[in-house]
């Protein structure tokens, strides 16, 4: 049984897809406990006990504690190999994969966090420049798209041919993308990956949880 | 043979120690591609060919190129398993790791790189703003490496009794650690594992070859 600590609309979606892309089922093979960002439950000592960096997804297992969305889905795709959420008998393939979720939470989605965010890396006081740095957040987070859209993204799954555990965590992030100011109409191959990931019944019910 | 796109004082040079540490040689093993930043040859055309990024590190392999230093890490790990630099076999350890990495290239490195590419996430022209996120710098690096001293380094090396590729990711971002502003006496335990790294012959080596 594991426990994910989660909040909506954050990068933690992708982690509770792929609880059930491994055959996993809420309440038997996972439970989820919310933290409560409105209430900054996050730097609560409770929370802080669990994930020292006060940050979700954190997931609890039977052996410890797991932060950071890669190493995650990473272990969940090694954890269950008959769900074939990742080529793990191939190491250069399993890099190309790893190299895609790292790009994703490395330059996708610290250029998102730009906009709401700004605070980790400049004086929250300091209005202006959080404004400024939230004015180019439309053009680094569409730099970011245009080199998934036009290379990365290989179809129509990330990796290809096969689903991988880069397709929800892409999923989770393109959500944000019209609020970060980025037109869609300059990522049809994203967007249209985002509406197939929206159709499967295992994206349906993970964001059903996600908002319950 | 790996040919490695490298440039000095980047994060390559922590492939360039997990090379040898996996057991391969300059000449033989590897190649070395340096980047000229200084003539921005990480925008030209023959590089972007390379690594549509315009970042180093860019690893080419027999397979086809790989970027992203935790990628690039694992896959030596896993494709060179004799050198017993990853725990492979284990899910948990690996993720484990992989989250240790994944804190670097997300957290610590994405703070540090405020201070020499604040511009990524602003408007160039904004002096003001990125001197606000130059000043920073040290806050966001430092709160970064208080996690690492206080929990996440196990010691004596990064994951415990046994070295693997997060030492040499460590060490390489820790080179920067006083530029950043950080003052080493808050983090003894992170400057220990630091002066361990430099006496070790690989690092002394891949240190010289990234200067040569």
């Amino acid at each position: 049984m594991f426990t994910l600590y989660y909040a909506p609309d954050t990068c933690a979606l992708a982690t509770m897809i792929a609880f059930k892309d491994a055959g996993l089922a809420a309440g038997d093979g996972y439970a989820l406990r919310r933290v409560d960002f409105k209430r900054l439950e996050q730097r609560s000592p409770e929370y802080l006990a669990v994930n020292p960096k006060g940050r979700v997804p954190a997931l609890v297992t039977p052996r410890g504690i797991l932060t950071e969305t890669p190493a995650m889905l990473a272990f969940l795709a090694q954890s269950f190999p008959q769900a074939n959420l990742a080529p793990l008998d191939d190491p250069f393939a399993f890099a190309d994969l790893q190299a895609f979720n790292s790009f994703l939470c490395s330059s996708l989605h610290i250029a998102h966090a730009h906009r709401m965010r700004a605070h980790r890396w400049v004086d929250e006081a300091n209005t202006a420049a959080i404004k400024a740095m939230q004015d180019k957040v439309p053009d680094s987070v569409g730099a970011c798209y245009d080199l998934i859209e036009t290379g990365m993204l290989k179809g129509p799954w990330v990796m290809g041919e096969t689903y991988t555990i880069a397709d929800p965590y892409l999923f989770t992030i393109a959500q944000w993308l019209e609020q970060d100011g980025v037109d869609p109409a300059r990522i049809p191959r994203i967007v249209d990956h985002r509406a197939r990931m929206a159709a499967r019944a295992n994206v349906k019910a993970a964001l059903a949880e996600e908002n319950a």
